[in-house]
């Protein structure tokens, strides 16, 4: 508990920095006064300074304090906004897509690529011994088909549990599926007929692009701010402009951004919607894993008119192989749950019961404080060593909680040629391709910061930096 | 192994005995011409001339032999087969379709509504067995997304066991899903787009019936005859007139006719698919479940050009819960791939591990030896009910496998009425209604045999029976 909280005072007290409310060559609050201001002890402000020490963000200068630091490892600037793009598009990046999902299960390779959490905490043990349990005792097999809205048991725990984002449902409007992206795509199927138009953000998480692609749907993408999120602007814009059938978008920690829409703005989104009738298919699936202080609302929320469909998984906050994901249905719940059976009869019952059997226990709250704690200390290792092994002209993006990060490169570069380079090499990253219809984000990629740093891991962004690196010099500084 | 033998050779003078081939009133052969004739022992005979017995097939003349009976029960007559149709049609069915899934969780009903196998076969305890031991010795969780394609140990067994369908796969042909509708579904996405028009054999499964209208297809019912299955004369006509875009047929054991048509007539149908350059999605989940001598063909096995698509899964020989089921893709196996990822990353990794385990061992195969002996005996038993209970002008099929039958009553006979009826009295059955988009057949029902009659069950079809006896006695002889 000591733990998580100097983390959290080191990270607040970062953001003052970055956001330049404590300025470069400024003294810091004493311990004392820091531990007055905050309420915390003195051993946990120490630990917090250590910290912010030990990573290069303060420096302490004898009988005098903590200075915020000039920065010899300057804070890397945010990725631009996106710029605003007009017509719909079709396009195709499904071989590219299909090529790196592919490459994870080559031996020998060092994977950025991917948004898979870290999969060596205490809690993938607990939910093996679940399984080991529920499959000797409860009864999951010798029953026929279960029923399509998916276990009561785990229903009842994705409703308690959604109160933390600040939605009060009913177990019955809860349908279960197998992950996220198959809630998405439920959605999408019930809410949308080809030739439709809908926006995304931009850039934009490639499975909701492959979705599209595969429905024949047409997409805007609605520039995101690398902070803030989807601009609320453009999408009114894309509104009046367009029939659109659905907004889809990550809501809190997106993917590849990390940025989230404060809680201000999504009320604001959910006014829109009202005003133009327009539903929203909400991935939180990253909802869990925020830095800050508390967890961040889902828009649906704010949500009056059953217009949000909020669609999450364990496969962020656990393991993808738990393949057990949730829609909490608005209006079309009828629609939702016949959709369901249509496409797969039933989902299987021993991981819902497993699931449940997690949700239920302490043993899920304590496992989010540790990966949040985890995530985002290797988030800072990860700025600290592009810092180190990218061109000053490297921008990162400074996800708010989540599994990933998203870094912008000079225009010359080439991030599908990176990719195909570092994969021959056994590393792989997600090439900004991926995560647009239109070539927009080709000096752009994702990395996923989620396994613990190992020499290796770290050998690798040196590696990719320095690609990088040749072909930047003679543009940089 | 003897059990089956006496099984086997009286199904197959009963077969000999419905078509006519031995006609009432005449001896059959005595036991020791039959066991010279069918190379059996004679005790194999005695056991087979023993349940005809029982079973009123036969009668024992002492001195003299056993003779087909004069049938006081006489064999019920086969429904008719359906009649042709022209335009393609879209309507609704879905509200009764989910209704009846969901009528299966109320308590204490006896349902003869869903397809479900028995589930109090040895098998089930060996998938627990399997799935308690491969939870904790195997790593099924804590490696992050599986491949999209399903587990390598489990195509492999898929491939092995396709052979006895005929058809030659590589494992790497194979893709996994969550259940056979899950596998029909991706085909349908991946074949058709919405206002396309696809053919299907009538009466049709209802599971295929829902995709059609949840993908605003229209569907083009092709006349199934009640032994021989879907008509290839209709099919024809309807590849001349309309632009099909793929058939849909459950081939082997159809449901809900229980029919099959005949590998001769297959092998004319892939002629007529390449002919016409039209896909077929062959849903063939009730194969292994034959009742004769050995294991029709799939289509597929004929399938030279890649045209078949191959939704199967253990659903119906084991236990719907497993929740595994696989398509053997045809030329456009890249893009059953995509859509399987696009729809759901992958699939849950454990049961595919689990039933790679049941599959690699004698164990299945044993099972379903078991298993066809018992629905063939549970089927017999029906028809003995039926005979006894339902009036004379009843019709019911004579299924070659598989685990449901069809009953036809005269029109005047609304089983959507009988539904309602025996629902509140805590009877469920599939009411014709379900099987078509036109209203063809409303006189007609699906019941299920495949679990083990108890007092309970045989009284439910003998109040089913009473309840149909009193609308039809007016008409009736």
């Amino acid at each position: 508990m000591k733990n998580r909280l100097y983390s959290r005072l080191a990270y607040k007290i970062i953001g003052q920095m970055r956001s330049g409310a404590i300025p470069i060559g400024e003294r810091i609050p004493s311990i004392r006064q820091m531990s007055k201001q905050e309420k915390v002890s003195i051993s946990t402000v120490m630990a917090a300074y250590n910290l912010l020490e030990d990573q290069g963000w303060v420096e302490v200068r004898p009988k005098s304090g903590y200075y915020v630091r000039r920065q010899t490892r300057e804070p890397l600037a945010v990725p631009n906004a996106s710029e605003v793009q007009s017509p719909p598009v079709i396009a195709t990046t499904s071989q590219l897509v299909m090529a790196v999902q592919r490459d994870v299960f080559k031996r020998h390779t060092i994977s950025f690529s991917r948004a898979t959490p870290a999969l060596d905490f205490p809690i993938i043990r607990h939910v093996q011994q679940a399984y080991t349990r529920l499959s000797r005792t409860r009864k999951h097999l010798g029953f026929g088909y279960s029923s399509a809205e998916g276990h009561f048991a785990l229903r009842q725990q994705i409703a308690r549990h959604a109160v933390y984002a600040g939605v009060s449902v009913s177990p019955d409007s809860v349908v279960t599926t197998v992950g996220t992206l198959n809630a998405i795509g439920i959605c999408v199927r019930v809410l949308t007929k080809p030739g439709d138009v809908v926006a995304v953000e931009s850039p934009c998480y490639y499975g909701i692009l492959q979705l599209i692609e595969a429905n024949d749907l047409k997409a805007i993408e609605i520039p995101a701010h690398p902070e803030t999120g989807m601009s609320l602007e453009a999408l009114k814009l894309a509104m009046e402009q367009w029939p659109l059938k659905a907004v889809l978008t990550v809501s809190s920690f997106s993917n590849p951004l990390g940025c989230s829409i404060p809680d201000d703005r999504k009320k604001e989104l959910v006014n829109l919607l009202e005003q133009y009738q327009v539903p929203l298919i909400e991935d939180d699936v990253y909802g869990d894993l925020y830095f800050g202080d508390r967890r961040t609302s889902a828009v649906k929320a704010f949500d009056t008119q059953g217009l949000v469909f909020l669609c999450s998984s364990l496969s962020k906050t656990i393991d993808p192989q738990l393949r057990v994901g949730w829609i909490l249905a608005g209006r079309h719940y009828e629609e939702i749950l016949h959709r369901k059976f249509v496409d797969m009869s039933s989902a299987p019952i021993l991981p819902e019961l497993v699931c449940a059997d997690i949700l239920g226990q302490g043993v899920y709250e304590r496992h989010l404080r540790q990966a949040r704690e985890a995530y985002w200390q290797r988030y800072l290792r990860l700025v600290d060593l592009v810092s180190e092994h990218f061109p000053r002209v490297t921008k990162i993006s400074r996800p708010q909680g989540g599994i990933v990060a998203w870094l912008e490169l000079p225009r010359n570069v080439d991030t599908t040629e990176l990719y195909h380079y570092s994969r021959d090499r056994d590393v792989l990253i997600a090439p900004g391709e991926m995560f647009s219809f239109n070539k927009q984000y080709r000096h752009c990629f994702r990395i996923n910061y989620a396994p613990g740093w190992t020499p290796e891991r770290e050998d690798a962004i040196r590696r990719l930096g320095r690609w990088v690196t040749e072909r930047v010099a003679p543009y940089s500084d």
